[in-house]
């Protein structure tokens, strides 16, 4: 059966209109796998659709009950409230920033109540929500907090290469002191059940290096020997299928040819590079550890873009199939 | 007119052989733009030949006078020594490590006497060359020293996008300590002589940041504020075209669709991470600040590898042909 997809529409003043128009328009793909609902207000839709001179038809929905198909003729667009305004194009504002996060809690709501199988969002602004006094940071903390889950993983997903992280938004400096044994470990599990949950079968992890060519015995630097060769060792005492540490200029290339189901990536960059210098514009972030699967661009709001039906939307439609494909 | 190429085999007991004997054998394009000359025993490339079941001809010549065209169905040995034993297939020896010193010192020679117009580099095995008493490290210290060169710079070239290193060897602990806004300033005048070196009009520079996001500002570490930020001014101020410090998810990626001629990386696996991840077997590696221009592949000798006719000859392709490209 196919999954119904709530498709979030981001921060409504940025790009995440268009790139939703450009999806569910141009890419008839989409409806031959999944039910793609909109979670944006029809007004907006419509304003975004005119500006970019997209013939699109928009259909209002206010429940969510009987949905069985989806038309690419008659995008459907699920509210919960009545707009008095639409935000201004490429503008930061409070209320772009409030209609973002609505959007989004509805759409968990959905998935709650199972009306939907999984979530594809659009980039929000964190200014925006923070002039909207939306006590969130940004998706991950909505997602988790509101879906009372304990911790969440991200998981980029360029093509055939996965990537997890074991630290992200920390300073560069505070890395190597964040490496645990213990953690690292635990971690490996998680990676390994999560690519379980998205149906890899008996996953395979490596883990990357933090020094250069993996520190050559210690030469250049000493967190391999003390830190991470004995994590490893741990993971696969535990069964785990795990290997490493493998140097990082040559762990993402063994990831690309098929070596490995996934990459633990040490830090934010690490990662990012690895996805981002493969291909920018093909990667997806997914969230685990939430009740549901919520997919994602990895890009920002972009709103130096908005409104001139400039942005990429490769993103956003791969955001969306890979929804449509991974969620359980 | 033709460059003149001195190929050295490198480690005779590793993969070096193999590669040149599929580059010179498969690729006529080769002989299209250059003139390459194996530096390297034709007793052994006879060897390995054998063993890959290629069927290819070789000449033994002891002077590099009167060369003025090469033959994919002659291929030139240029040997200086006597040859009593051939090193062990994927066995390292201090005999095939004094080999590959020998070949790579012949080849500065024959460069520095303008017999030869660039060198492109099979890989060596530093433990061979220890085994072999020979008195540096690696293909580095060999070209610099023997060349009386003051310093040198590391280019990688993947396809389209380039990188050049701030810092390479360190540990993952030391690379902030390491940044300096003047040395700094000195490196991206130097990146952008060497982009003009290689023929590069107008080079225009990117610093890549060292935190996750470049920093926002502050709130994922200070040294764009404190050093990167400063240097890019400071080298703008002096005229030059470099741009930064950006994310370094999106600096390699900008780089690839053409907004730079190069990046500088701040760091070992930030560059390698990139490069090879864009395209592992199409890296290849200059040496910049030597007389003479040195292209190599960037892998080792993978003497696991070594005698098995596995080895991916790519590498080895374009550092041939980018040396008989961009020498000058």
């Amino acid at each position: 059966m196919k999954k119904k997809i709530a498709v979030t529409i981001g921060d409504p003043a940025g790009v995440g209109p268009e790139i939703v128009i450009k999806a569910l328009t141009q890419y008839p793909e989409i409806y031959e796998i999944s039910i793609p609902i909109v979670f944006g207000h029809k007004a907006i839709m419509e304003k975004y659709s005119a500006l970019m001179k997209v013939d699109a038809d928009f259909v209002q929905m206010n429940s969510l009950n009987n949905i069985s198909e989806a038309d690419p003729e008659k995008i459907i667009c699920y509210e919960t409230s009545r707009l008095d305004e639409i935000p201004e194009v490429a503008k930061i504002s409070g209320l772009a920033g409030k209609l973002a996060f609505e959007y989004i809690k509805n759409a968990i709501i959905a998935c709650q109540r199972k009306e939907m199988d999984a979530i594809a969002t659009a980039p929000i602004n964190k200014e925006a929500m923070r002039m909207g006094k939306v006590p969130y940071l940004d998706h991950t903390e909505i997602l988790t907090k509101l879906t009372d889950s304990k911790d969440t993983m991200t998981l980029f997903v360029t093509k055939n290469m996965r990537v997890f992280f074991y630290s992200r938004h920390i300073t560069f400096k505070e890395i190597s002191a964040a490496l645990n044994k213990d953690k690292l470990v635990l971690m490996a599990g998680k990676c390994i059940d999560y690519l379980k949950q998205i149906k890899v079968k008996d996953p395979k992890l490596a883990v990357a290096a933090l020094n250069p060519h993996a520190g050559e015995h210690g030469m250049f630097g000493d967190e391999e020997i003390n830190i991470l060769i004995p994590a490893v060792e741990a993971a696969q005492a535990k069964g785990l299928k795990v290997d490493g540490p493998i140097p990082a200029d040559s762990v993402f290339h063994m990831a690309k040819e098929g070596y490995f189901d996934a990459v633990l990536s040490l830090y934010h960059d690490q990662g990012h590079i690895a996805a981002k210098t493969y291909d920018f514009y093909n990667t997806i972030s997914f969230t685990m550890g939430l009740p549901f699967l919520r997919t994602s661009v990895d890009h920002g709001t972009a709103m130096d873009m908005a409104g001139k039906n400039i942005a990429n939307e490769i993103s956003m439609v791969e955001a969306i199939k890979a929804a449509a494909k991974y969620a359980w």
